[in-house]
């Protein structure tokens, strides 16, 4: 195993995972093979498993770790105080988040359907985890009287929908700018919750 | 060509088409063969394209009809007077239709990527038609003085992925009616683009 370690492995092991998440958001986990990884990046197909686990554990680590910088990110960012502070912090950070990462987030929605059930367990909860911490907010809000929603897990599931969204649409050669795009979405999210 | 008229193929041409969906679904257009799809029915793989086209073919076709129906779907929908009743119309209708079609919505979202250029064209057009049809109740609501929207086709597109999301979470057999799912958007779109 001397090829996992040491800088060739450190640099190899990054380059095909970056080159398994482009493959996998371009054509789908199912038609993306370990062969192929290792060609785009000029692998031997044999020596492939110095660097990277088998496909299902290179999915579950690309989607586990998109999850984890997610949480990381949210946990180092400043909110300010109070449930609206906090609201306009999550909005923000979710548009910024996603935009960076299209592929990233393509890969999390759509190859859920293609995790075996343990990993599907562990990628759902840090999901979750996730869902609770804008759950938690619109329920801090609704207490605090600043919020009127009927179910803070259901309209925590509507609101990250339409912000992930964006990803769908928006590119940055068009004519809105990132800073526009976080306030529109602010301004609906701000309304839709409102008391 | 006998076998492309008649019963026997009126009946085999949409099992096929079914069974291409549910397989598109499970595991992605690029990962499913035409003799998976015959084989799914029972059909002879050299027989198979006497009642469907290729599987590009097949691909467009499913997609265009979900997105010809939908729109036909809308058409036929009595929708009130005012913005605001074509608003909350809209929204109840995009709810329950997409709660109908899992796969289909899922393929609608998810196989974009694997359209040739002339197809995705095609579809592009068909759901900008949809997304239109939004976007002018939000410009009326607005010139009515009924809504306050920066942008009326991208608050078009953030109201249609939060709608479409629910697809992603609701289940029948959980604790909220479908009437409650469609209230609770309701709710949520409401006052999202309110004055």
């Amino acid at each position: 195993m001397a090829r996992t370690s040491g800088s060739h492995s450190e640099i190899t092991g990054p380059r095909l995972r970056a080159a398994a998440q482009a493959l996998f958001a371009r054509h789908g986990y199912a038609a993306v093979s370990m062969r192929r990884i290792a060609a785009e990046v000029g692998v031997q197909a044999g020596a492939l498993y110095n660097y990277i686990p088998d496909k299902q554990g290179l999915l579950f680590e690309l989607m586990k770790s998109h999850l984890d910088e997610l949480l990381a990110a949210w946990e180092a960012l400043p909110k300010g105080t109070g449930a609206r502070d906090a609201l306009e912090a999550f909005t923000r950070f979710h548009v910024r988040f996603h935009l960076d990462r299209p592929d990233a987030v393509f890969i999390a929605y759509m190859e859920l359907r293609n995790l075996e059930p343990a990993n599907f367990r562990a990628i759902e909860a840090l999901r979750r985890r996730y869902e609770t911490v804008l759950e938690d907010i619109l329920r801090q809000g609704a207490a605090e009287g600043a919020f009127d929603v009927a179910d803070s897990k259901h309209a925590a599931f509507a609101v990250i929908a339409m912000l992930t969204g964006v990803t769908t649409w928006y590119r940055d050669e068009g004519r809105l700018s990132r800073a526009e795009v976080e306030d529109l979405y602010w301004s609906m999210v701000r309304k839709a919750v409102s008391a």
